[in-house]
């Protein structure tokens, strides 16, 4: 776990990211946490439905299926799903990648399976 | 002011940044906001009582004084300033930096002076 008073290099922790869809925490504000994660593939539809959710590319593109249509998101793009959106997201190549959240937010919200990954983990 | 779900690339955003030390909303998830914001000089001293607060440095480089010691940060790297701390961001250079705090959030926090910016302006 990072000092909560360290500076934090996102491009530096981006390599050391393992498994797919695994978020790992690397900072905090107020009850927000930071989270760097990889994607690689296909996600499972899921909602938060107490909460927006932030993707900011870093590195690679990825899309987002939402019910009605694709949002696709380059280096530097953010997004904000909103509450309670149904949403599915998806990187054809490795996509590294900065989410926003509240903590306490699981990665498959409410629809779990083997791709729900564990909380509050640390890079 | 961006359609709340479009979205953003904060690359481009940045370029139509005009003064410096005014922040310019350009998303929101729940009460936060994702400001860019043109830092070259010195800030004021200031606090924010009731929230921590976010620096992503986008392009170029920039310090941040606190009463015991500065911090530097390069591009892609974060600090989060705890709240109730005593702070003043510089750059000796045009910087281009990330801000993320709640809605309502002022630039200068209590300490007022010419450099207070307008809130909730959308870039």
């Amino acid at each position: 776990m990072a000092a909560p008073d360290a500076v934090v290099d996102l491009y530096d922790k981006l390599e050391r990211l393992d498994a797919a869809w695994s978020p790992r925490v690397v900072a905090e504000m107020n009850d927000y946490q930071f989270k760097l994660a990889r994607f690689e593939g296909r996600f499972v539809w899921h909602r938060h439905e107490a909460t927006d959710e932030v993707f900011l590319v870093l590195r690679g593109s990825m899309g987002i299926e939402l019910r009605d249509r694709t949002i696709r998101l380059g280096e530097g793009e953010l997004f904000v799903v909103p509450r309670g959106v149904e949403h599915r997201p998806f990187a054809d190549e490795d996509c590294r990648v900065l989410l926003i959240e509240p903590r306490g937010v699981v990665n498959t919200g409410g629809a779990g399976g083997e791709l729900t990954a564990g909380n509050d983990v640390w890079l």
